[in-house]
């Protein structure tokens, strides 16, 4: 997508061949910079300090860290070492220990000198794949908006939550792919963004993306969006999912359910955009099943943010003696989800609907 | 209700006789100060300047603000200078009018030099009336919290949004109100508080409330409450109302009817606490009747709190250049609501419910 007129990738190897350099995505909204990434710790440290984050962008760059570290070391030790350097960096995400898992196992059947080569390319699919699969998810959805904005005959109100945009992902983004293509398109379209406390995700890089591409939009408190919806002000709610159970419920960041609940009460519908990769065919009651990541009280307690001299600058908001509590995630029953959009298409969010886009599971059930 | 042991209320009369004194919430909750009113220009400014908040607040301020101002101009004139003044600083509070209407009314029936004496003394009433509704709204709300904490058999888990404290009213506060009585009883209660974006009244005020009287609590992200009530961990809802319809609709600070869906959906009481002045028995569709006050989009994009040093200062914290819009309240339906709690009992959210609680309206209907 576009950041000023230019296009760019979140991830992209650099032009020397045995490196990659990522958006540094802990200076936005308020400064672009790119960093290079050329060792297994440059990879490791980017992850974990969040200088990349999203499922998928995380896991395409678990694969280039991993063959970075064939430079280092190309031994199976070396690859056992990598994997778990890796993967402890964010130990909840799916996509991450996915990555990893086809690259190793790539790499486990050649001889180590071969090993850099073969992993550096393998980390170029993935990541390929990753923008084809996102971009598919963007055709599938983006009739969705075209049909119902032929409908309204007026631009399309759209509320999102989070950030499930391009730059969670190499290019495109998941819930956003269908609004970028729309926009594309010249589908009229105007963008609801929660800034999605405590993060911020929705204000910092959705609102950031969508500036940058030209889209439309308005950042509102995650506590407004209701409203809006009584109001008849949103005509559509789309999402990202960090893990999707086989009957359809969604696991996405904390506060999706409300924003569900409220289309559901309103006859706003209500859909989740997903790679294959976040379905977890094993599970089938997300809000029993799906364990929820308990994060740092400091996320809530603690903002930074741009001072007006344009420094940055870190605030405490919350009495000081009073405990906090950070629930990451939370999980949409699939009751509450009109649709998913996958690379495959749009399906009803229950097992009947995932398995007529996936038959292949079919068989393994 | 206390700070760190000792009483207070947020307004009260100076030693003096001749001026009040209030806790400046705008200080809160990182600093404890009063400010002396001594005239009508201090009384304006600080309800203008939020230095005191809340509609029952509000209105007391501005009772004694009427005072304070005979003392300077106790002509006729006078008065409606003073009235229009007071009333200017906070349009949309409801309670202010009230207060202002039943001192001048009083007023302009006596002799100027009079004046002065009888407009500080009905302050006074007015402020002792508020202590006792507040307090009855906390007995009738409290037995609730009884029975609900007798059927449990364990601490009760409470959620709240907003504040709707003491710190909102003279003392006890509305929906806190019930909180404090129960947990003077011996009822255990933990409270969670959502911190209530965009101006955090919740981490704030909430959170300084709950931390001096010594009630058990957490804050919380607004975004998370829903996956609480989904996991069991929130017995009962209690919220303020800034208006109440007589159809039994509540509008409250945004947000909360996102927590009655959420409610709603998990089986959770949802109530709605809230003094007879509160009630707009004019109308009888809150979603379509109440205007929703659309708040400058600085109090999203920007945040106040205190550094690492001791200072404070405000943070940016959305991509510049992007719109933001900050409507500040919203309406819940009542069939969302459970009960409504007010200083004469306790009664279904439905316009039978609420003539039975008053039944001279329904003489006037």
């Amino acid at each position: 997508m576009r950041i000023d007129g230019q296009p760019y990738r979140t991830i992209f190897p650099d032009a020397d061949g045995i490196s990659v350099r990522v958006i540094d995505q802990t200076r936005l909204p308020f400064a672009f910079e790119l960093q290079r990434l050329a060792s297994l710790d440059d990879a490791a440290r980017a992850i974990r300090t969040m200088v990349v984050r999203g499922a998928p962008l995380i896991g395409v760059t678990a694969a280039y860290g991993l063959a970075l570290a064939m430079r280092e070391d190309s031994s199976a030790d070396g690859i056992d070492r990598a994997v778990a350097q890796l993967a402890a960096t964010r130990p909840t995400a799916i996509n991450l220990r996915w990555a990893l898992d086809r690259v190793a196992g790539n790499l486990r059947q050649i001889q180590p000198a071969e090993r850099f080569g073969r992993a550096f390319a393998e980390a170029g699919r993935i990541a390929e794949e990753d923008v084809a699969n996102c971009r598919a998810i963007g055709n599938h959805g983006s009739r969705i908006f075209t049909d119902l904005a032929r409908e309204k005959g007026r631009p399309l109100n759209v509320l999102t939550h989070c950030n499930a945009g391009w730059l969670a992902t190499v290019d495109w983004g998941t819930a956003l792919a269908p609004i970028y293509v729309a926009h594309e398109a010249g589908v009229p379209l105007h963008v609801f963004v929660d800034e999605t406390r405590p993060r911020n995700q929705g204000a910092a890089l959705t609102a950031f993306e969508l500036n940058g591409h030209g889209v439309p939009h308005t950042v509102i408190a995650d506590n407004a969006g209701g409203h809006l919806m009584q109001h008849g002000q949103v005509d559509l709610c789309i999402v990202g999912s960090d893990r999707t159970t086989a009957a359809g419920d969604v696991c996405n960041k904390i506060g999706t359910y409300l924003k569900a609940l409220a289309a559901h009460d309103n006859r706003v519908p209500f859909y989740a955009a997903l790679p294959f990769s976040t379905i977890d065919w094993t599970l089938n009651d997300g809000v029993a099943e799906i364990p929820i990541e308990e994060r740092d009280g400091r996320e809530v307690s603690h903002l930074t943010g741009r001072l007006a001299d344009g420094t940055f600058a870190t605030v405490e908001v919350v009495s000081p003696g009073s405990p906090v509590a950070n629930p990451a995630f939370d999980v949409t029953p699939a009751r509450l989800v009109t649709g998913l959009i996958t690379e495959r298409g749009v399906c009803a969010a229950n097992p009947e609907g995932l398995l007529t886009l996936y038959p292949e599971r079919r068989q393994a059930a």
